[in-house]
């Protein structure tokens, strides 16, 4: 396993191509907008190490029988998928943000089960492809960017439909070594500091869109993959200075990038999938319940956070005390815990796939990517909230340094006389970054919007059971007591 | 262990003094307003010799090693607290409705670790005698009514502050054999069809109220005990025929009483505390997390058949497939799979209690009350949106024999050719009973409002840690970077 | 202009068949399910004769020039709507329920206006009737049942094909004299207790339809009009005494009817559509729109009354002071001057149909409605949640007359030294009374569901403007600043 | 009246001194981070001379008699109010932002009535002195900025028990011609680019707080006056581009600056209180209820942009006619329209003031903003969810221009063959603009929390008439019927 410095070290020996503000990154290591994700992804390597975290972030493999990082392994039982939650809550609660490890790991938990699925039914010999695959990504302890979500164009038309048909990754060539593929995947989480990719549809496809039914892996640096990382709410502060930052050595939720296929050639010793439409759906599924899994995990980490940020400003400012505010920071953390026992509540639920990996309860991991859905914009108001209207309208951290202004900064900004009003403006800092609107959005399409979940309970929950049991007690049918 | 036409026997030995509508009940077991309370009850009886059922609803008492029914059983490990969630969830599920044995099985759970705990303090011998009560109980497969809930007067006040010393439970006379208890508890759920009562004090107390600070079991027809049932919900339906109550078996949920102890004396083997009056709020807050824990329980059972009638009609009714009733009925699914899985969680996430018995998450538990308290009333709005007006301006039952306009209801109120006409009116009815304002107010004050509930979460959250996170996170108190 | 001594008077001479509880009613007057319905609209005739209300409760008919009833005029002005709605307010704060006479006014000033519109196009002559009809029922200020709702069996199908053609209201035989129609009408607020009825047809409807494009009034009492009252929440406490009612004189909200058509004959000269199948979707839009003004009257004022009945209980129960009741009662009436806000905001805005009367602003009137639809379950769980749970509990008002247990009541539902407990259980059952879950229902659905009015918000805002907005501020199609 | 070039020109004639990143802005015209809000305050400039709207925008001085700007007139009747009203709904419309001149006109407003009291009780002539200063500013068009907000330090505190007397504004000495005011405002919205500062006392005072019961006018140059303009979300952008601003003629909602006075001299002229602290909760009360009036007028215009560009974004992506888009749109038009109806309201019900003002209901004054505080983040979310998750992670605006990748972001951000990426690019950015945390923020705590809110209510409702119509109806301390 590596730790986080040598993690760090090994990025810098990709030739990734990546683009930002209209320039070549020369290195993503060392570039201020990229490099606080760089430090969060550290985090996953270093707490494998840790002897606080260690048995939460390492696991014993089940392929290998060596100790791997977690965010390699495949969930063997109830107790993988409840230290997967917790794993994740601790991170969230050490960072802040988006440690973006999630999605490459769902991405290799779930290829995992669907290579043997699509093998019994067709023969073919994607699992034991993928298993050398999954060991030298566990040995080598690479950091595995999950792509799935294409451009889509126009949503109202299918893969094939579209006026352009790159809109969706596609097989442009089959070659006798391998394939060549085209297209992109958007808002990649963690592209630009990934070691690989795994590609993966995004969506179920019928028959006529075989030549998307594609999942495979690449180096993040194989020849015509190009990476465009992209904007973020503030981004410029990250060079501008610390403070204004928020969270200046984890920095903003998420970091996303275009990542571009440009007729990229792909072995296929890295093919996992190639035109078996019918399980692009498996996959969507799969990877979606493991996905879900993780948010009542991270993200009431990442809100546990912002409650004591919350918290202290109260304190600082004097209203920790008044009644309305001790409801509402109850409230933020009664919804936290909703988040949270919906991801243990669907761990523990837990069954056994065919090829023996544990696979959560997708209808209560649905409960935990839905409440968090919507608790979270509410944890985020009722935050803003109690820190009050400074948070949006503080003055640049340069402003310190003023000799005409900065002595009524630190005059004006200050509440009690024990706390220095810097304190304060950092705190302030950190609530403004952890309540953009925007991490919401970016980080939680790719487990379907809430409207896709409310389709994935109609068809999970049991609705036939439930109408017989009302039927049976209302007496439907019956002429009972008449 | 009984089965439920035993328990209904036995409840016929009792001589207990209950008062209805003015009047004396001769047999709570023949009265129409009861009995559906007690067929509800006798569910609890069944379900422990129902072969799908019995690895739920009964266990192995870890007292006497003999098989007992569940709802008289201490929980000893993570199993039993899942089982005893799973076990409510079917209970609600097949009656509908609340089978009252709760509040008794967690105020027998919660005594058994008190009793230790007071006893470890001052050298007092309750345990011994509650363990003997405890054996007994299960032994004759009793059903105990909890009674916590004193009248309250001035809630502004304390106990021994109120104009009248007596609304709340209290000792008004110490024997050589026993106490004398003067009082009343309100809203009992299961109270006039239960075997005994075990009284506790409803909230936590000061050293001036020593005289309240009192728990006891007493016999349900021990002598200065008068029960006098309330009214509920459409009542009279129950004696004036069958559709319209709309759960002709097992009736509405609750079936409360006030019970009223007119100078009772108790024996002291009986006694389970006497003037510890710190220990008070202990037992509240280990009550009340058991109870909290049972709602995702009962109430997603419940709620199971609400979404199962609501389908029905809307299936009868030609609605089933518009998207927007599609949504409801999923967000409906949502609701109730978090109440679970709230449930659920607070259960695998336990801990062990000096004595032994394993201890709900008390955090997690809170969760799945709050998400019930808010999440019951919408679903409950929705199905009502669903079925329609109907529901709530449909003739009496009556009119069905009517000749002159009998045939008329038939015409109108048929929606398809192949649905019966009675068939909607009887789901139109389990509708309009299930989604009453009242049930959620009756039997979960018993666990606390959400007002209270955010107290607890406010002693319970840990939250030093996260503002300690926070502060590290947003460089509270260093110079770093700058 | 009757009293509403003179009004039951009337009620007394007429011959309706009402059918309920399996019997046919002698007198709806004297009906103790019924009278308080009775006593409800006649608050309607009295306010327009008390000095204080007369200015809202009448008005000057711009056909006659004669003071009639405001339930009987069509609003010339703004001022007129805005009276509308605060007549209804001050009825609604007076009787705590629905006084029923408001569908019967919105369906004379829908009928108005449409007739006019329907002449227009094709030369009839409805108009006029319609006048002369309007005269006969404002000088002999008749209480109108505006009659809508039709079963509609299977929703998914529109009336014509149904399997049963009197599914919706419709044209059976067209003689030389008049019509003979079929069909009934559903939970038809007040109709019992109405003079008579006007029929409009409640949904649009395409050429196949034209037998169910039909609008008419007819006496009450005509022969083949048969009513079926629904049953009320609690019904059978009205004769079984007088507290647990809750609302003694004037009961719970609504008090609907079945009202068959079996056969009946109307005269040309009371027919006001006939066939002009295009123009039913004109009048189902003016009415809901007249409609959905009124609920941010009518229900604003009820709910004044659950607001101050809740603030009595908590004044009683020693919790007014407390900050959280404080803040729910604050915001409680937030959501009801919401309601009334909407009501006046959409009157205030009004314009000038082609006849002349003045038109609520339909947008308006929607939120006015949405907003009581969504705020209105809010207010009714806030007043139970401060109420407590006695309120679903509480003993028999018989109780109190029982010598064994009436002083227990009165010790134990007693709070402070100077409040009697019978005081106290009034309010509580009012408080039960008016948060039941059925009221929002029977009497909204009338106005259209939820999903019903997104359509109507979807057809009536202005999109593309919006749309062109946001692109110029965007500059999308342009290149300015590149 | 000035028109919006020359309210440009006249800005570069004001000294001010502000400092924004650490250094003096030479001209807060021509600097890129304020030219945007330069730009929004001068459309309210340009509206009084717009042929459309000019009606709206402009009004004749009460005064004297001339047309002036009705950002500078004291509205002296219902139309006055209303118009008001729909002024801000069109500039909120045309600019997509905040158009700042609000704060100023409540200012102005608030003061002509309260100094017409003050005078009546002390004898002071602050009203005459007001008139004169209200005269210069309509004939001089000018732009006033309106100061409340204290820094406030210990909230738990008072203004004079502060560790720093100058957390509130002061006079610190009083002189013959004139007296001298120290300490700060915060978050003052447009400060930078107002020609004046109208400052008022922040919170209700007590008899020790005198010296902070100071109101007075200086101009945005007067010596000591020393302005910090506060960073905004993605303010770099400004400078960095013109797409990625979102709104690039705009800018961002806000633009708010710490107002510092250090020791300024205000001559007699124009003060406008001194000591009368009870005054003091007077000018708040009257202040926030015209200020709450106004946000259903400006936000709902700037949500009619938002809502635009959602249903864009929907059209170009292929989502408008999915059902769930389409409730959701209406479900952001309903939200809009109950904000404006509040607003709407409030106005039409207006009364007047001892000296002839016209006074909003600061009842529904209260709903409209507390519906807009409740609704707006609604909104927001749902146009994030329409529009997808592309807006969280767009790349560069600079990315377009390279050679390389340009070609790539062009192909992949187009969903349609007719629609071109950038103008999809350009909409994303505009919801990303709006749809920011922020701005509900900055803006409106000027209002009031929800907190402070709900205590207005408290004061404002007329609880007792509630509580007597729910006794009497209830038949507390009656007999009747028994």
């Amino acid at each position: 396993m590596m730790t986080g410095a040598e993690y760090i070290e090994s990025l810098r020996r990709l030739k990734t191509e990546v683009y930002f503000m209209g320039q070549r990154v020369e290195s993503v290591v060392d570039h201020p907008a990229i490099r606080p994700h760089v430090n969060t992804a550290a985090v996953t390597y270093d707490l494998a190490h840790d002897p606080e975290y260690a048995d939460l972030a390492s696991a014993v493999s089940h392929l290998t029988g060596r100790r791997i990082n977690r965010w390699t392994h495949i969930p063997q039982n109830q107790e993988d998928l409840v230290k997967k939650v917790k794993m994740l809550r601790v991170a969230g609660q050490i960072t802040g943000t988006c440690f973006q490890r999630c999605v490459g790991m769902d991405a290799l938990i779930t290829l995992y089960s669907v290579t043997h699925d699509v093998d019994k039914k067709y023969g073919t010999d994607y699992h034991e492809r993928f298993k050398r695959f999954l060991i030298e990504t566990q040995d080598r302890d690479l950091m595995s960017g999950g792509a799935m979500t294409d451009p889509k164009g126009d949503r109202s038309k299918r893969p094939h439909e579209q006026h352009d048909p790159d809109l969706f990754v596609r097989v442009v060539e089959r070659r006798s070594d391998g394939i060549v593929v085209r297209g992109a995947k958007m808002h990649q989480t963690g592209a630009v500091n990934s070691h690989q990719f795994i590609v993966l549809p995004g969506q179920s496809l019928g028959p006529e869109d075989k030549d998307y039914a594609v999942a495979f892996a690449v180096p993040a640096d194989a020849p015509g993959v190009i990476q465009v990382f992209g904007r973020q709410v503030n981004d410029s502060r990250k060079w501008e200075g610390k403070i204004d930052q928020g969270n200046p050595t984890y920095g903003v939720v998420g970091g996303e990038a275009l990542v571009i296929f440009d007729d990229v050639f792909v072995p296929y010793e890295r093919v996992f999938l190639l035109g078996e439409w019918e399980f692009a759906s498996t996959i969507v599924e799969r990877f979606t319940a493991y996905h879900r899994q993780n948010y009542g995990g991270c993200k009431s980490g990442n809100l546990d956070v912002l409650i004591g940020a919350t918290l202290a400003l109260a304190e600082m400012q004097g209203t920790a005390k008044a009644s309305h505010v001790r409801d509402k920071l109850a409230e933020m953390a009664h919804m936290v815990e909703t988040m949270y026992g919906g991801a243990l509540a669907c761990s523990y639920e837990c069954t056994k796939l065919a090829c023996g990996t544990a696979f959560v309860n997708p209808l209560l991991a649905n409960t935990a990517k839905l409440n968090t859905a919507r608790y979270y914009p509410e944890v985020t108001r009722l935050a803003q909230d109690i820190a009050g209207g400074f948070v949006a309208t503080m003055p640049s951290e340069r402003e310190l340094d003023n000799p005409r202004v900065g002595q009524f900064i630190r005059k004006y900004y200050q509440t009690r006389a024990d706390v220095p009003a810097e304190d304060r403006i950092r705190l302030g800092r950190l609530v403004e970054n952890m309540t953009g609107a925007t991490p919401i959005i970016e980080c939680m399409h790719g487990a379907g919007s809430p409207q896709a979940q409310k389709v994935v309970v109609q068809r999970l929950f049991d609705w036939v059971k439930r109408r017989r049991l009302a039927e049976r007690i209302a007496g439907v049918g019956t002429e009972e007591g008449r």
